[in-house]
């Protein structure tokens, strides 16, 4: 991996969100508009940037610790940090080392990488580079019932060690703005996973409406029931996340179904404009399912006190998308690590300040609601 | 038509709003006013442009559908898709070939356009290329009854199959924008259907404000009352929608009377400044005359999920007016054609989405209350 | 007065409000910062200019009327139409004409004008332009009481038929963009009606703060007190209207001190910052004092959408006062006809259009409450 | 002090929150945003900028007054006015001279200062221009205790009459703005008051994130508990003010230890993005602890109206923080005085217009709420 050094963090970086505006520069426009883009007219978006400084702190004067904790148990695993890198599709269109690099710097600050199926390097190729921390693999359901076993079945045996099957993308979104710029997928970035399936390529590697269109009846068709997902459940020896739930009733319909976890999420806005934004839905979904199923959440975090208050809402863990490719974009594997890095140094200052030296002290109390 | 195939659509168009930026620069400035402008300080037209992002919507996950049928009846005929063609005066204005590449691009979309009174190209002429969709036509009542008879017997003659009468313009609003930029119409466009009545040129003909003050006493003495509207309801076979309805008690006069339908509508803030937007107005009214009666709505339909929000507030189907006229200008028919297309795709992606096969599908209980 | 035919109103004029960009050019900065600015932090000033926006109008499709007439009844005189110009002191500052113009064109356009005691054309001399309409005179109470009741007599004398006195500026507001701009009275512009007393400067002539607050309390020591307005009252056989009220208490007060009317207005922003705009108390103060004393109003009206609202919600006629000076500022007399002329044009277009044939027909139920 | 006199006041500075853009352009970037910037996101920052505009104010007609004054008590002692210049950290990147500038303008305005532990200026020099005013001294609390417990003796002996002791900064708030910028102290700019201590360097002292978060767990260790705050309170003559005070509970908990007073402030929004504006707080926190502890209050206040809102909310006194940094840098001891010049000019004419001749007048009925 040429790059790993060659990179220096700018230095007016002051925090992970600050990466944005490099990543706009040094990206390809179309490649820009691809990544940073929403949906219609993507109000959700906009709400997914906004929501989080609905919610105020409460600062705890002169708090009783002398330490800060921020391990959490996911999986049954232990995790450092409350933090995944969420599963973001092609990652080579930020930076040639791509997954690579990804994987390594999330290592690196003991965080796990949710790896895409859409991913421009194998799963088998990512996985030689994990190193302490668990991988986890994100499945996009494929047209042909083999080829998604095949796909569950390489997860397994490359060591990753839960699933993440999204379903909230049976089709593309209407991502105006990529349209507008008229990204394509170049030549050379690949969905390498689906390389041996070639002939039936995944939906959601398609781009461009029309042809999108042209097809929506049968995209409709091959898309995913729940049926399928119960099936993968029962056939995996991974625990399943199901991902791109906004509902109570889909969420409690994941808990029948023996999911191990939900992912709160509207893909950063990125499929249907107008749904409701991750952090609104938290609270209620939680207080619906209780505690016996595990709750993650992403869309539009970006601070250490964004993490805080989706905590604080009702979540054990959260995923961040957008910030860890800027990062990418900007200083590849030193950039991802450097936004980590932020991320959590400023959750531990946030725990300092409202007195919780644990993550498990992060409790509605700790924020202001709106 | 000389136009039809001359023009390319511009390749960073990506849903039929786009058109308006196209438009601006392709219009000469006073025309881009007339068109675009609103009343007064164009609050009404601003609540138009925001209020369908107000309402979300709610994605069904993995829903049960193979293929999407946006098939409506409006007045007993089957439209193909819930959207008509609003009534625009004067489209010359912005393509010389005007109503003329309207029709045809609509009829090629499989969607019925309502021609104005005010058209720039006879109704009679605009009958000619109407091929597989049902025309309808919009009724300015004349100063002159025998005008007003005239007109609707032409258009029955033609082959129009339902009148549509506005009712909320018996003068012109107060269009400042359009008087700032001194709009007149230019002497090759008229409206052609008043030629054989040019005597008493039709009070909506008229622009500029200080001349309508001169007139206002006359024109409101001349501009017609509802015993006007009943009188012909009883002595047309055309269907009779009534255009501009705003309030509960308008929508129930309007079915005491019989006609075939209402369209809830602003005139796309044309008129009187600070009236609510058809979108507000449009659950109200549904709730008070029931599903006897159809109803159809326009003003600031921009997108397919504006479309579906309408829908699922009641409405059966909607118009859209400046985005095809926006179209016009920038393509001609091609344009037009391109416009319509985006607005079709959009709805059935938005229907994927949420989980409707069907229009019947779409019910309030598929978005979220502002 | 030389330039009564010079200028020429700018063609793209569509409403009084336009005025306003034409003067920000032609006045010198700290003029049109004199005029246009409000104290503090222009809070005031900011909601006087959106509050309008905030009702809306219910349009009556059809009405059943054939003439539209604005006439109301002030101080048993009539009135032809429900406006007045505000008094604004200096006038010279806008344009030579100064009074002069202004006084002619309103009544040209059979408009009263309440006359300053600040105005840089003695009372006398205004006077002698008075043709068809009543001319009323705005008293700012002096130091010395002999002064006070000097000017009532002189009023009195010269033919105006009310007095309007101004409670709400006993001292100067905090006009930081006034002082920003180092404003000051040039040497050839004078209270005209104050030379008599010129040893006794009023108080509302000092400008910048700086001497204000030296003076404070020598200010507070002579400014008026409630028991001078009752003993004014009781010795002048004008009318006297009280300017200034936004207090339900104040404006009971005024009927029981036997005022034949309020005027509720923030003085345009201009004396202390904070306080709520006219039309919000409006409706409350109406609702208190009952129908047996007249209500005017202003501060931020703009058009004649606005007076329509101002009557919809209690007043039995505005003020307008920037727009005005704009209009002299502009084009002189001209200027100040044309923007009362598009007033008056406006509020008939609105009453046509809501079916309002006269003022009276100007109900709550025709406007739309936030 | 050489530059006293050298600085003019420039023309267009007509209230305090002027000084902000002269300071913006004078400073060094770094410096600039060290001063002007918050943590976080700075949405607490933006909630004091606007939180004093959404309270509005009551006019009061035709008072009944002569004389305004502006005295209280504080501490036992009389000042002048409900104003103190807030503890702000070294002086001297604003100024070369520094706290000195400061003390001897507020002196000269009757005004209080209140000196931080991290004046770049030692407390015993600041001390010797002390004159008519009392002398507040803030206390960081240090890691070693008698450093803490050297510090307040050394302000009792050198005529300090009180000790605010900060409690919202354990640790420097995550000031991205002033990372940004790569903000760093410069060499010949220090704490002098820590200069004997020099080994531990005060927590507060340290800027840039990461180093701090190499800290974070000494640091908190290190930090001051209640007990600490009880200690203190019980071993100095000194009238103890705490600091940072958000909550209804703290403030209780102040109460009980014996605290003379608090600070309801959140650091100008410096140190936890999220908490809340004081002015929020402040009519909560005096209904809770009733009358017989002082109140006082800062974080946004800019005039003279503002200091009358939080009067009015409860507060006995405000203190005012960067303004008073600003008119520093723009001119020196000329602009401070200046600065607090205009609050005074500001408050006295706010209670003129609203009728309050005295501190005590300025009651919540004077205000509009939200
Ligand atoms: C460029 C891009 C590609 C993505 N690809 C995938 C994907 O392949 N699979 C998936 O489940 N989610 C995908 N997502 C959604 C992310 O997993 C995640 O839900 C979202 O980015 C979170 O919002 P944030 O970007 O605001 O943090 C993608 C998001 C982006 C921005
Ligand atoms: C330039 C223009 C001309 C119009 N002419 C007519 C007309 O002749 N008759 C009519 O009933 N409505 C007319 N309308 C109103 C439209 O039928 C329709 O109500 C409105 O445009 C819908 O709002 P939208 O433009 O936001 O889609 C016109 C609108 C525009 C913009
Ligand atoms: C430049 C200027 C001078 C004014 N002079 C006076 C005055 O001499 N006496 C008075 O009672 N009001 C005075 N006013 C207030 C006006 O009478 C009126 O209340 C205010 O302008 C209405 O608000 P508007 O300007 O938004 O229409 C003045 C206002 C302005 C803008
Ligand atoms: C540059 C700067 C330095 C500060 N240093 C201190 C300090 O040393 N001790 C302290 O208690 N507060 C400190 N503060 C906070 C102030 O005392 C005060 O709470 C805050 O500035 C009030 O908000 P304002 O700036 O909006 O008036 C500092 C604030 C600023 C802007």
């Amino acid at each position: 991996m040429s790059s790993l050094q060659q990179h220096d963090i700018p230095a007016d970086i002051a925090c992970c969100h600050d990466y944005e505006r490099y990543a706009e520069q040094i990206l390809p426009q179309p490649h820009w508009h691809y990544i940073a883009g929403g949906s219609g007219n993507e109000s959700t978006l906009k709400a997914n940037n906004i929501v989080f400084d609905k919610f105020g702190l409460q600062q705890t004067l002169l708090p009783d610790i002398n330490q800060i904790n921020t391990r959490v148990i996911l999986n049954s695993e232990r995790h450092e940090n409350p933090i995944l890198v969420a599963p973001i599709a092609y990652q080579q269109l930020a930076h040639q080392d791509g997954e690579l690099a990804t994987v390594q710097a999330a290592n690196a600050q003991d965080i796990s990488m949710v790896l895409s199926t859409l991913s421009s390097t194998s799963l088998e190729q990512v996985a030689q580079y994990q190193t302490s921390q668990p991988l986890w693999f994100q499945l996009y359901i494929q047209p042909d019932k083999e080829h998604t076993y095949d796909l569950i079945k390489r997860a397994e045996q490359a060591g990753y060690t839960s699933l993440v099957i999204t379903l909230d993308a049976p089709i593309n979104g209407l991502r105006n703005r990529e349209q507008r710029h008229q990204f394509s997928l170049p030549e050379h970035i690949q969905a390498q996973n689906l390389q041996p399936y070639s002939q039936s390529v995944s939906n959601q590697a398609a781009t461009g409406l029309s042809s999108q269109q042209v097809m929506l009846s049968r995209l409709l068709a091959q898309s995913p029931r729940w049926k399928d997902i119960s099936d993968i459940i029962a056939n995996t020896r991974l625990s399943v996340y199901l991902k791109g739930i906004l509902t109570v009733s889909d969420a409690k319909k994941a808990k029948e179904l023996g999911a191990a976890g939900i992912i709160v999420s509207n893909h950063g806005g990125r499929i249907l404009d107008g749904v409701p934004t991750s952090i609104e839905m938290l609270p209620l979904i939680r207080q619906a399912v209780g505690h016996d199923i595990e709750i993650l959440c992403d869309s539009g975090i970006r601070s250490g006190s964004d993490i805080f208050k989706a905590l604080a809402l009702g979540a054990n863990s959260v995923l961040v998308g957008r910030p860890v490719i800027y990062g990418l974009a900007t200083a590849g594997a030193m950039g991802v690590a450097h936004c980590l890095r932020l991320l959590k140094d400023e959750l531990q200052l946030t725990m300092a300040l409202t007195g919780c030296a644990s993550i498990s002290d992060i409790t509605i109390d700790k924020i202001r609601l709106p």
